[in-house]
Formats: C-alpha cells, structure tokens, sequence
C-alpha cells in the first residue's frame, strides 16, 4: 500500500501535532480496515476526522464559508483539496505531500471539479467510496455539492466512513489520552477553586462567567461547553443555561464542564448544595455515586458497552427499568466531546485498551410542587486499562457537597 | 397564513432571548419569502437557522451525537422534532407550541419517523420542501438520514432554504446589531489592555492566553475564534496558530477575533509590530489601513458589496488586479461569525439599513529571505445606516502601533 515518504522524513519546517508513528498508525488502521470493507477510498469533509488523519487543525472551522476535503485512497497518494488560503497550514501542519487549492470562496464551484477530477482516478466504475453519512457524523460541506460530486460518478456505491473512522479513533494512544487527561485535570481543579465561591444569590449566569474564567486561567484551550442548572431542592434539565436564575438557599446547582487542551475534550460534571441540602437529595446523590463506582468497577477490556450500562442500572434502580431521559449513561470522548460507544442497553461495542469513556448515571427524581421531575446526573472521565480503567478526572465527593 | 399564539401570549415562564415582536418579524419574513417562492415547508436542522427563527439555544449543539429539527410549514402551526431532553428547552426558550420528541440516541431511527409523518401533512406531492443545501450552509444530521428522508417523500422538490433564510439573517433588528456592538466592544477593549502587555520574546500561545483571559474577563461569552501569526517583517497567513513561535523584535504581530456576546459575534483584527519596524511595513500598513477608510466610506444602502470591494481594490492597488488570497474583503456577520454578502467582485448583493458587515482588506508584500509572500489584513465591523454605516469596533490606530 503506498504511503507518503513525508511520514518517513518530516521537513524541517514540520509543525506537526503528533509524532509520525501516531500519524503511521492512523493511516494504516484506516487502510487496514478500507481494504476488509472493500472501499477505494475515504472521502472526509469534516473538522475532526481531517484532523485525525491528517493532523490539520485550525479555528477556521468556526466558519460555514470554506470547505476542506481530504482524499484517503487504498493503494494511492493521499489528496488534500483545500482554499487557497489553508494551503500554507496544510503544507506546516499536516504529512500530505500532494495539496491542491482553488481561490475560495468560489460558491459555483468550491473545490468540487477539483474533487471530481481526483475521484476518477481513485475509485473505478463499480467501486466503493465511504463518506460521512452515518450516524454521529456530519458532511461538513453543503449537501447540494455533496450530491453534485455523488451524482458525477460513475456507478459508485457511497457507504459510511464510520464502519473506518469509528473503531480507529474509538481507541486512544498514550498521548491522545495524555491530552484528555490534561483537560480533565484542568477541568478538576477548576471546580475545586470554583467550589469556595459559590454562594446563594450567585446567579447562574455569574457562575458560568466564573468557571469560564477560571479555566481559562488554568489553561483551558477552548471551553465550548460549561452549562450550569439549578432549581430548588434539583434541576429539571441538564443542557440549557446558563440563565439569569438567581442561587438561593436550598438549590441544588450542577454544573457540566467540556473544555479542550490540544483538541482533546474531558466532559464531567459536579453537583453542590446551596447552603443546605435534604435528605432526599443526600440519598440521591449517594444512590448516583455508587451508581458511578459501580461503572467504574464494571469496566474492563472484553466488557461491552451495554454490560457497564447495567451495572450502573442495577445500582439505580434493582427492579429494573432505569429510565433516563438522557437515554444513555456515558459515552466515548476524545476530538469530540462525545463519540461512540454509547453506555446503553443496545450497545455491543466491546470495550478495549486506550478506550475513553464518560461514565454518566442519571436518576429521576418524582415531580415537586411547581416542578416537573428532576434530575440527578454525575460524570466521571476514564481511560480503559489492562486491569479495569484508570480516572482521569479526580472522583467527585462520595457526598454530596453542601457549600 | 397561521401564527402561533404563543407568540401573542407568551407563558409566563417563558424565557425568550428576543422580544415576541422580533419572532414574529423573522417568521413573518420567512413566509413572505417562502410564499413568493412557492415553498411549502421549510425542514430546518442547523444551531444557527434553528436559533434564528425559534430562539432555541444551547451549547449542546458542540455535540454531534443527537440531532434537532425544525418544520416551518408555509400556513400551519410549526413542529420542532427533538431529542426527549431537549423538550425542556424547547418549551421554555421558544415560542413553539408543537414539539415532537424520541429518546436519543437511536441511530436506527433518529427522528426519522417524526419527520416523515409531520412532513406528509406539509408538502403535497408535486411540492416544494426547502432544505440547507446551498452554498454557506450545512445540514445539521447525518447525510444517510437526510436522504432516507428524501427518498420517503411523494414527488416533491427540495430546493435551497439558503433562499429564504440568507436576505432574512443578512438584515439585522436594532437588538441584533446591539449584540454584534457588544461582542466588538468586548474584543477593542481586550485588544486595548493586551497592546501593553505585549513583548518580545513571548510565544504565539501566550499572546493566546494572556487575550483568551482578558476577553473572558470583560465578559464574552465564548471565544471561538482567536488566532495570533507572526514573523520577522510579517506573517505568511492568517488562520493557523496560536503556535509555539517566540515573538523578536522586529516582528510583525497579527491577531483576529471572533468571540459572541449573547450568541452573535464581531470579528476584527489588529497588527502589532515588537519593538521597531520597517519603512515597507509602515507603508502597508497605512496603504491597507487607508483602503479600510475607503470601504468604509464607500458602504451606503443602494450600493453593492461588488462597489465596496472595488473602492477597496482601487486604493490597495490603482493598476487593478488588488490580488488577495483571501479571496474577498469582508463579510456578513452575525449568529455565524461570516455570513452572506462577500465583499468580492462578483458579489451584487445590495445592501440595506441593518447589514452588519466586515470591512477586510489585504495586501500582499513580495517574499523575502526564507520566507514565502507576507500578508498585511486589516479588518473592522460596521453596520449600514441611512446616512452610510456606523463602526461597532474601535477604529484601528492610523499608523502601524510599535508595542
């Protein structure tokens, strides 16, 4: 199978974020796996999986103007296709040797002959070409060009990139998972120093400013996701906010934390008590929490995904049922903040060495007095090891923290 | 054509980010535009799109895992299709009365089903559903269900949303542009304490932090574009970085901004040379900050943004040709941080009292000694009023500040 000469000998201008082993590796688990599935070539658009096989990465993606594409054939050079103005940050950044541009943006044709004319070449009549149209992917690019490109082939069948890209990037390398792990330990010491400040008439948006600065401060890269929620005696939702809610005494506040360190995401969570706390929430937190421990117990390599579930449901709930609306409990993490497996009943992915997972219980509370029903969430990051897992956050408090 | 009464009678714990006139006028708009293209539906899956005509906003669009939909049928009551835990969300933060849900993650029917039947009562056969396929826009679900979805429907036509949604966004409220002010204030004012602190001798990812945490203390609210470059005597593209590279005197410094501020963004930039400089950068920089004057200048409602690239053209090079590898000289902004019209040659859009644009021109300085061609891009943010535009950046220093 060919592969670039630049992974054998990087030019002295490389900036590259990874060493070319952790490069080598990727593209041969990619082209392993194209070869099994019979495909001729990868063709990806989006931000995260460019990034994994590639190593480009830049903030530009914050922006719907310009697409990028990348090439991965079986057998022949990889193509980059990309603005005119990425060229440069393709050539520093990134092992592929043969980038081709047009002078975006160019909505007639943004880069789509140019794509085209590159397929004809990598995929014959009758062959497979995967794409990003599975599920938890996206075509970062407009569909109508999506399908001007399928449309100009010649008797091209288009599977799922996912069947490739999932179970490569599912396992993490030690310094993938060096990167989780440092986002996980800022996010950990950021609640730590957040927990002295917090105090009712706080609103949540004053907590939200607080947390954000304060991670910042530690060195968080980016923190795209830091939502706090709070209601008196618990939270109805876990995903909205922050909003302008006033803390007072007796609320329970949980905050969920997604911040990056070298594109790598940790996702955990913390709840505190405002002042004072009831017995109800005390059970619940201690219920949730040795939900958690129970997960973590459960985690080993040659566990499914779906057994983890249940010996956190188990914990939960010992007649059965469990019902989260949240709809799982936990999920991988890595580039994104959430990526497969998914700790659910249905899932069967068999869990492995470099695995990264969150581990996530939810209990329902019964509805209050003008109140729907509440929530009781916790999130631990960890990593699968030979011997179980190992956390890369710091464990929450095993009760429930009354600041 | 149907309304919802919520948007007459708002519950009482609804918690909107606009007031319920400024949802009507963007639903109103919608419908004028899809009557008068003989659209039937509008099938809405994007954060942005979905914000702009409902209100709905989270942060856990960051994630890729569940999908959101939004229906707009041309005369009956809107449906939004969510997640199970996104129904809270919906119902406190919109004006949606019909909300439709299913517990995701189900990657083998992710709403799917909901669609299809809602959309059967919405789109005769022979009818027309528009769709975000067209240039700038992305669909915010996984391809393979978009076209499962395509494939279900009865002879009807998609065409590009990109129609009804672009001449709506482009045309900002006062409370929008507001928002837009904000963001630009937040970044001068960051861009004004960080100009003393700046020296050689720190690296690019310092420069980062040091603006990251001033910007998050004065209170945006995300940061999702920050990008430093830099080099002796100039820098040599604008969109990677920050990196690990040493700020030495003589270096010229630039720095871009795009933070939100209540969800809508500025982006602008500032040059800085470390220590001294030289008489070609000063020259420039006064070249490409006297074509800024000229774009400013130049915008009037009744103009096209194709006049205001080339007023900009003419002063950067009075030969013709004003070769940028940017590809344009501005942009829309708003809830994306570039939106429609481009500042280009072929762009006729023609702009109106609202528009909320980028003035960005670029000139390229030849190559010198082990570096390719260097870049001098200005950038401000201003806003087309009556009388001509009106700045919501502080205008950048006349003469190229030595720091």
């Amino acid at each position: 199978m060919g592969e670039s000469g630049l992974l054998h000998n990087p030019p002295r201008e490389a900036a590259w974020e990874f060493p070319p082993a952790e490069f080598r590796r990727r593209l041969q688990g990619a082209r392993r796996r194209m070869a099994a599935a019979g495909i001729d070539c990868l063709f990806l658009t989006s931000e995260k999986n460019i990034r994994y096989l590639t190593g480009f990465h830049t903030q530009i993606w914050v922006s719907p103007t310009r697409p990028r594409y990348f090439l991965l054939p079986l057998t022949k050079e990889p193509v980059a296709i990309v603005p005119a103005t990425n060229v440069w940050g393709f050539r520093r950044t990134t092992w592929i040797a043969d980038i081709r541009s047009w002078p975006a943006p160019r909505p007639e044709d943004d880069g789509i002959s140019l794509i085209l004319d590159a397929l004809k070449g990598f995929v014959p009549a009758g062959g497979k070409l995967a794409a990003e149209i599975g599920p938890e992917t996206r075509v970062e690019m407009p569909v109508g060009d999506f399908l001007r490109i399928r449309d100009g082939l010649d008797r091209v069948e288009i599977v799922d990139a996912g069947q490739i890209l999932r179970p490569l990037r599912m396992v993490k390398s030690p310094e993938e998972v060096d990167r989780v792990g440092r986002a996980a330990e800022i996010g950990s010491e950021g609640f730590s120093r957040l927990s002295s400040m917090l105090h009712a008439r706080q609103s949540e948006r004053e907590v939200y400013r607080r947390l954000h600065l304060l991670l910042t401060e530690l060195g968080a890269d980016k923190v795209p996701y830091l939502v706090p929620a709070s209601g008196p005696s618990g939270y109805e939702q876990v995903n909205m906010g922050p909003s302008d809610r006033v803390l007072e005494r007796g609320d329970l506040l949980f905050i969920d934390v997604g911040l990056t360190s070298h594109g790598y995401f940790c996702d955990f969570d913390r709840n505190f008590a405002i002042g004072e706390t009831t017995k109800e929430l005390r059970e619940a937190y201690a219920r949730v929490f040795a939900a958690t421990e129970a997960g973590i117990q459960a985690v080993r390599p040659g566990r499914t995904a779906a057994e983890v579930w249940r010996a956190m449901a188990t914990v939960l709930d010992p007649h059965g049922g469990a019902d989260t609306p949240i709809g799982r409990m936990g999920h991988g993490l890595g580039l994104d903040i959430t990526e497969p497996p998914s700790i659910a009943p249905g899932d069967s992915t068999v869990l492995g060495v470099g695995m990264v997972l969150t581990i996530e219980p939810s209990l329902v509370l019964p509805p209050r007095a003008g109140a729907g029903r509440r929530l009781m969430v916790h999130e631990e990051n960890i990593v699968v090891t030979e011997q179980g897992c190992r956390l890369l956050t710091r464990r929450a408090a095993p009760e429930l923290p009354v600041v």
